[in-house]
């Protein structure tokens, strides 16, 4: 997507370590009316696959996820990273690595949200990996739910989770792809 | 707001201690179209403030300070709890009280996304003791900027969050209004 693209070469900055900073518009800092834009793009590209709900992780893929679930028509999910006490005492969890925390992290849903039968698109700010994706792909696995749809603002395609995530056989679509990161400069796939 | 009160009154759920849960459609899993109307209203409440931008704590506050700052069209900036990588090493910090938590939590703002002169509308789930808005208006008036209106989806006049906040002189705005629990029931202000 255009208009996500030239905001990353314009604000995006390269921190090393493969680590992108898009903290003025995505991750701390949030424009809202670009994550609009966004979520209309993934409800565009995803409208024809019968999804019932849309799942994300807590923190970044909220904004992405809600615009995306708010152009379809659907709930969103955010699997939480610690059990709120509002949580009942049996949850659906899985541990999967976070790159920028270098440690694990949990990622719990409450059945209570999340059912056999309904049709899983899975939406995150980042693709890089792919590690946060699977884990959320074996929350819904557990309790029979399908995932149809994969979308992430921004895929590394240098980290490998495209194909990390092909086995599952639904569309991964992404708005921005990077294809290297050297010194100042951002170079993206198709360019 | 009525949409709001009427799906409190359905859906939320007396845990006991002054909790309520409202997981269903605001803090787990989220109903994006009630998000986008709690936004759009606060945003015709804050219409006339000159805001200049939205703050808000992760991780609850996301949903409403997201679509109330599209609706104003304003840049909105979610104080985070843990520090990430991405993050200058000198940042805006202060200590709050979790209720929901039972101890103290960072809220952590960098100082590139709130400068002097900023005119700030503060948008959070829920309003009780105040503890959190509190935080956030101290992060704000460290580094100059104003704050000018404060926002809550729901409020809990039971626990004084707003007699806490009256010395700031700016308006509060609350969409649903809880008066008291008991048992299954759940009484509204103005009823």
């Amino acid at each position: 997507m255009q208009e996500l693209v030239e905001r990353i070469r314009k604000y995006g900055k390269n921190l090393g370590n493969g680590i992108l900073k898009v903290d003025g518009f995505i991750n701390h800092q949030v424009d809202p009316a670009l994550m609009d834009a966004c979520g209309r793009e993934f409800a565009r590209r995803f409208k024809d696959i019968g999804a019932t709900k849309v799942l994300t992780a807590e923190i970044s893929g909220i904004a992405p996820a809600l615009t995306t679930a708010l152009h379809l028509g659907l709930p969103v999910v955010y699997a939480r990273k610690h059990k709120p006490i509002t949580m009942p005492d049996q949850v659906l969890l899985t541990l999967s690595p976070s790159h920028t925390k270098g440690r694990m992290v949990e990622l719990i849903v409450s059945p209570e949200y999340l059912a056999g039968g309904e049709r899983i698109i899975i939406i995150d700010d980042f693709l890089a990996s792919g590690a946060t994706v699977l884990g959320l792909v074996r929350l819904a696995h557990t309790v029979g739910a399908q995932v149809v749809g994969i979308g992430a603002l921004i895929e590394k395609t240098f980290e490998g989770g495209r194909l990390a995530l092909t086995h599952l056989g639904v569309p991964i679509e992404s708005l921005a792809r990077i294809r290297s990161m050297e010194g100042d400069q951002i170079f993206f796939e198709d360019e």
